[in-house]
């Protein structure tokens, strides 16, 4: 079992409606053993493309990131969720991303000055749920004229449908952990097998 | 020269205001090999302080806090600017940060759980200019009970008052850059010795 599950299981709390918290080692407090098996998983699997940039959005996707793009010496980018003051309208790429558990749309957005037609971007992500984090950024990714060269999880939650959505764009994704049920009454966690 | 200051007069952009953007290498765009120079740095000032942990706030302290935090072998805890659904007021300890530069109050907070009497903590950021995220995160730190074991910032405006509010609470600020003044009207960054 790989050391991510069995730390899920270890301090993986559950809350009804099917939350998983584990901020106790991935989003929160984020424990560097399990962000080192992360790099090495993902740089194993995905170290035969060329990959030009990590990207992912604020905030909890930017730990995960820069380790991974330090382990591929490539530069890492993060989508903001607020136009810095410096950055103009027409100087970026943006994309709306709406949130299930807030109930609200934001939009995050990347410099133009930093993505361009030559890139081959692995995007990565700490939680992979309904998908609408990483379909934004393979948005923003695609109106730069860039590639997307694979979507990188921790934690994906295998019976909400971003997989499938990412899937339906022909993306290869490549999930540490998938997540088949969680069972919030009697407080378990089932697995599903394969990446 | 270091590699920082190098970067920062190559790639730094100074805008009206004494605004310096440099999110092509440490806050937007990230480069891995700028971090690793920065996780040594600190590790090589800090090493004989006790750290337990490693604390920033999000989300543009995240990446060079967990590359830090990585090569100290402790956790990585990173302030939120808004309170997840899994957290109760009563669990958490937070502190009201202004933005100079937007003109609001935001409060940043972390969870209970992950701080303690027992901790002695590296406060790493970005950027220091007011000192107001790094006051912050010190009255959170001073709140559970814990130590600052010390205060490490990338890029310290050292014309602002941000590290003489930081000395006077008696803590230890190290900065790997210091920056004397910035001409916009010269486009020219005059830096300061020391850290």
């Amino acid at each position: 079992m790989s050391y991510l599950k069995e730390r899920i299981l270890k301090d993986g709390v559950i809350y009804p409606g099917n939350v998983l918290k584990i901020d106790s080692f991935l989003n929160h407090q984020i424990d560097p053993a399990v962000m080192k098996e992360i790099e090495r998983e993902f740089y194993d699997y995905f170290s035969d493309r060329k990959i030009t940039k990590v990207m992912t959005v604020e905030a909890s996707g930017i730990a995960p990131a820069i380790m991974v793009a330090a382990h591929f010496d490539v530069p890492m980018l993060f989508a903001k969720k607020k136009k810095p003051s410096t950055l103009k309208d027409e100087d970026v790429y943006s994309a709306d991303v709406y949130s299930y558990t807030k109930k609200t749309t934001s939009t995050v957005m990347v410099s133009g000055a930093y993505l361009n037609e030559e890139d081959s971007v692995l995007i990565i992500d700490d939680f992979l749920a309904n998908g609408e984090a990483s379909m934004g950024l393979v948005k923003i990714v695609r109106d730069a004229g860039a590639e997307v060269a694979g979507i990188g999880i921790c934690v994906e939650k295998s019976f909400q449908p971003g997989r499938e959505r990412l899937e339906k764009e022909g993306l290869d994704v490549y999930s540490i952990v998938r997540i088949e049920s969680i069972d919030s009454e009697n407080q378990k966690i089932i697995f599903k097998e394969g990446h």
